[in-house]
C-alpha cells in the first residue's frame, strides 16, 4: 500500500515515513507547497485545501497542519500558529500570557486524507502548559515554551516524538485506514 | 454601470454604495460570504478570493478585506486582524505594545474588481498610532485603540470615513475603473 504525503516539510515526511512502515504503508514524498484557506478549526482549514488539490491529484494523498490553542486566550494562535510565530513570536505569546492563571494549552495536529473518493480527517492532541519563559533548543516554533510534563518540548528532544499531537494524528490516521 | 459588491457586512455595502453614486456607479449588494485564502498580503488573499468566486459569478463584482498592520509587531495583525479581534482583542494588541517607543500602525483595506475577465486590486491606507488605552465609543474593531490626528477611530464617528483606509481603498477603485 502507498500513499503519498503532501508537504514542503521534510522533517514531517520524515517522520510519517516511519511511523507508516509500522503499518505496512509505503508513504511517498510529494514535496510542494499548496493553498490553505482560512477557516475556524484545523479541520475545516485541511478539509478544504484537500478538496482543492484532489482536483488535480488523482491518487490517495494525505496532508498535515498543526496549531498551538491557548485556553486562556481563546485558542490565539490556534489555525494561524504559523503567521503568528513569525511576527510576534514566543515572546510576543509569553507578553500575552502575563499575569494568566490559567496557562492550559493544547498542541492539535489534523490529517485530512483523500483516498481516491472522499476526504476524512483525523486529529492528534497533546496536552500541555504554557511555560513562564522560553527553555531548551530542541525542535521549532513555539515547543520552547510548551510544558510537557515538566519539561517544554525543546527541552525534550526525540522524546517529543513519542508524544506529538502529529505522531498521534499519524497513528491515528494509519491505523483506522490501513490496518484492518 | 452596475456592479456587485460580495459581502456579508450591510455596514460595507452602504458605505460603498454611497461613495459609488459620485461616480454613477450603482452598486448593488450581493449578501454572501466566501471563502477566504491564507495568504501574506491582503492582495493575496483578496485576488484568490476574487478567483474562485469569479468562476461562479458570471458579471463584474468586487470584494474588499481590511486588516491592521503594526510595525513594532511585524506587521500582526495583518491579513489575520479578524481572527486576532475575535481571540486576544484590543486587550491583547495593548498588552503587546507595552514598552514598545514605536507605535506606528497603518489601517490597510484592499478592493478585489473582476471585470469579466480579469481580476485587479486597489489599495487604502491610513497611518496613525496605537493608543496606550482602548477610547471610544464609535466604530468596531480596532477603531478603539487606533489613533489618527489625536482621537482614536472610536472617538471620531462618521468624522472616520471621510479620512478612512475603505474609503480610499474604495475611491481608488471606483476613480480609476468608472471615472473615464
Amino acid at each position: 500500500m502507498k500513499v503519498l504525503f503532501i508537504t514542503s516539510n521534510r522533517g514531517k515526511f520524515e517522520e510519517a515515513r516511519k511511523i507508516g512502515e509500522k503499518y505496512g504503508v509505503e508513504v511517498e514524498w510529494k514535496r510542494e507547497e499548496y493553498e490553505e484557506y482560512q477557516g475556524n478549526s484545523l479541520e475545516e482549514i485541511a478539509e478544504k485545501s484537500a478538496m482543492v488539490l484532489s482536483k488535480k491529484i488523482g491518487e490517495p494523498f494525505f496532508i498535515e497542519d498543526s496549531g498551538l490553542f491557548i485556553d486562556a486566550l481563546n485558542g490565539f494562535p490556534g489555525p494561524y500558529s504559523s503567521y503568528v510565530f513569525k511576527t510576534i513570536g514566543n515572546e510576543g505569546i509569553l507578553k500575552l500570557m502575563e499575569g494568566k492563571d490559567n496557562r492550559e494549552a493544547r498542541f492539535i495536529a489534523v490529517v485530512a486524507y483523500f483516498d481516491g473518493e472522499k476526504i476524512s480527517t483525523f486529529r492528534g492532541e497533546v496536552k500541555g502548559e504554557i511555560s513562564k519563559e522560553m527553555r531548551g533548543m530542541h525542535g521549532f516554533g513555539y515547543d520552547p515554551i510548551f510544558l510537557y510534563d515538566g519539561k517544554t518540548f525543546a527541552e525534550m528532544g526525540d522524546e517529543k516524538n513519542k508524544v506529538s499531537h502529529r505522531r498521534k494524528a499519524l497513528e491515528n490516521f494509519f491505523s483506522s485506514i490501513f490496518n484492518q
